[in-house]
């Protein structure tokens, strides 16, 4: 029953982990990370650049002692390397120890130090609870992306069949022409691209507004969706529970009512037994 | 009791026609078929060219055979014809067959192979299942649909009345002012048609703004009409069983109780019969 | 008890009115009225215009006699007169019997012809009905209205204070600022707008962004009240019907079961009387 | 118990300060401001510029009365300064106090004249609690807000690292490419932005696709979460109460059963022991 010495030490580390100071310093650094990276962006003077080169060291030296120590702070290291925040966390900073002397490693490590950024969702646990709600809401809408994607992907197949000729920018080929069906979805200039193909095809109004009306009426029926499963979901578990708990209250009382009266019961055949 | 020869043999092509394997040859074959008519869109080699087409007869073949299978597979011949998916699958697959000489028919026959697309559709049961619900969406919208048309009919007319001396090619006649106005109705540079007719009308804002605003309106109303009329009909559906098993529950309990009363009454005046 | 020759006459009359037939042809006249506007806005051959001037006076004749048979087959004049759909009939008819001399009549006379079409509204009952439910959705929005004016108001004040002399066409005065911000708010090359204002203030961009986060914001929190209004006004009729009959019969089982046992109580309370 | 002179004086003072007709003069004067305020935005002959400025002085002058008379009228100094909205209106009135002589002075001067049409929402009690419950609605959306700032952040980084040789003005550092960004989420003009990229990182639409998925299904997932929230509040509000009612009536109902029940069997047990 007494902790053994290693536990100890585990409870002590997470304890440390688990410490609100500890926490606002990783975001504290995280932030600083994302300052660093956006001063980046602008002419600095070269000591501003020099001084922002060994803030990153720094920070990435930071990073790795910290999931270090988280990775020893975790009694159960399969179940560490398993969980996908703490891969994402690992795969980021190792990536930013690659040196910067290669051009093509440069930008590869620029972008990793950008996804730095995506740390701060996997240490507040708030951002973190939000994007895996979110992330469950992906698979609700899978058949009805694979929908839009036969509706774009036979229009596409349509446009550039007919309007290749009227202009090989917008209608080249299938992958071109569902870039252009995906401007006229978000309504984006989408009478220019009408206009000159009505010039050669003066029908071709159909095939927009036929592609428009598709388009918006599949993703109302999609939203409207989403809306009532999620909130028949949540309303369901609400309902079932309550239902349950007002039954259960009336279902008591009524066996109450029943034991009363097998006792009643019991009382009067006693009685006439008596006699 | 015993199986007859012929309904045995049914039910073993049955047992093909919905065996995965089966359908996942079917889906590939469809796949394949949209890829083909993708391919098309690039500029080719002319091998590749004519290894399509080799390709393309192929795959008529394979869905002609699919779809015989499919007939002959169905015990209800009468049904099968019935079915407006084994119709459509029909439609596609024999305009397919026409040959591709006749410059007019290429056209139709490539607008045809296009369609081939959708006969995903038909195959996958999920994406066949989300249709049929958009399908039985479609005459909730019925009254809204001509409520815009006349909205739009109405504007269009008094539009092409005023601006037709303004812009010819966007209010010549009531045609093309509702196709401009539908262009204003999705924001899509309707300020440069705007400020074009107020330079003559300055007051023809209003015509703008009222009609953007009585068509948001209308279209708001509808989205909240049909999340409301959705959601109401699954809840009424799910409160009316839930309520109905609540009430049987309590109702039988009571009934029980109603019982015990009975037989204590009968007992009492036993009792008292007795004396 | 026996009807008067009147009111009988009135039930006739009522009852041609509300025919099937009757009904079918004014809608037909309506639907003819409605495509002789759309193909006067064509250029025509004389003889098609001098036609079209034919029907449209044995239309208007044909508005009139309805109406006026109508008027008389109403047993209560004064509700007619009352009812707003009615007085519109009336005023659209009345307004079609102007002659067309003047040129200033000419184009009130064209405009009440339009309005003719609205006349489909007022006579098909299920439009009429999804019109008086828009009506309704009126007043729940007017403060939010009123607050989305008050919003463009000062927004228009600041932007005519400061852009006047950035674009005098957009920021000249407050009605031409608010109507620039009704743009913007449509997303209508609102970036345009911004950066030329952005040349001479640099800052301005936070004017446009608060602008469009508050009327997003304020929009789509109408848009929520306006669903949850409509919604909890639905549900509340219908689980308080709901309720109400699930315990009216629970309510009533339990009043059985204490008659029940009053009545058994009546016994026993004899029984012991007896002795 | 009698009223003390102070007390009633409060009380008399309290009585003129709800009264409709105070509550519309002060409301009247408000909109009248707000009518000057417009008016300035029009070039103007000295006279009605000269009037304009003796109207300003009067109303200055009757604000600040008004908010004097408020304050000697409200019994509790302490909770009148306290209250947000008291202190936005003192703020507003006695800006206006400073002379309009300084050219700086002079702008802010207006601008604090502008917000006087704001003191509008806090006379007029239902826009007042309109603004309430849509700043309650804000810390619900503070995480989704933040989760959305570092997907800008992010791409903003991205596109400023790959873009900012295309195109200076879009993506010259961070804060320009968020503005851009911002512009894409709006689908105002996005095109081009792309295009423009396009020639130079030929993939860089997965850039602009991804971004746009990933703004659209946050918000969409933010909207749906909103409304849910609202909607689940309300709901529970409700039937808390409804269920609770039922419950007790029934459960009355029952109670009185059991209290019936007991009656019988002392009766019983009495009958019994007589014997």
């Amino acid at each position: 029953m007494s902790p053994q010495p290693a536990a100890s030490r585990f409870a002590q580390l997470r304890h440390i982990e688990s410490s609100r100071i500890f926490q606002s310093v990783v975001i504290g650094i995280i932030i600083l990370s994302a300052l660093t990276i956006g001063a980046k962006t602008y002419e600095l003077p070269l000591l501003a650049e020099q001084s922002l080169s060994v803030m990153d060291t720094g920070i990435t030296l930071f990073f790795l002692i910290e999931i270090l120590f988280r990775f020893t702070a975790c009694p159960n290291k399969k179940r560490f390397l398993m969980d996908g925040w703490n891969l994402f966390d690992t795969l980021v900073v190792v990536g930013s120890l690659v040196p910067l002397d290669n051009s093509e490693a440069v930008l590869l490590g620029r972008l990793l130090r950008v996804f730095r950024v995506l740390r701060l969702v996997s240490v507040v646990p708030e951002l973190r609870f939000l994007i895996n709600s979110l992330l469950k809401a992906i698979p609700r809408m899978g058949y009805i992306a694979l929908l839009m994607f036969i509706i774009f992907y036979i229009y596409a197949a349509m446009g550039s069949m007919f309007f290749a000729s009227v202009d090989e920018e917008l209608w080249g080929d299938v992958a071109i022409s569902m870039l252009t069906l995906f401007r006229v979805a978000t309504f984006e200039d989408w009478t220019d691209v009408m206009y000159a193909t009505m010039e050669q095809y003066p029908l071709s109004w159909i095939f927009y507004l036929t592609f428009i009306f598709l388009t918006a009426f599949v993703f109302l029926n999609m939203m409207i969706g989403a809306i009532l499963e999620v909130m028949s979901e949540e309303q369901n578990a609400e309902e079932a529970k309550q239902a349950h708990n007002e039954r259960d209250e009336i279902a008591r009382q009524l066996k109450d009512v029943q034991e009363q009266l097998s006792t009643l019961s019991r009382q009067i055949s006693e009685q006439s037994k008596r006699y």
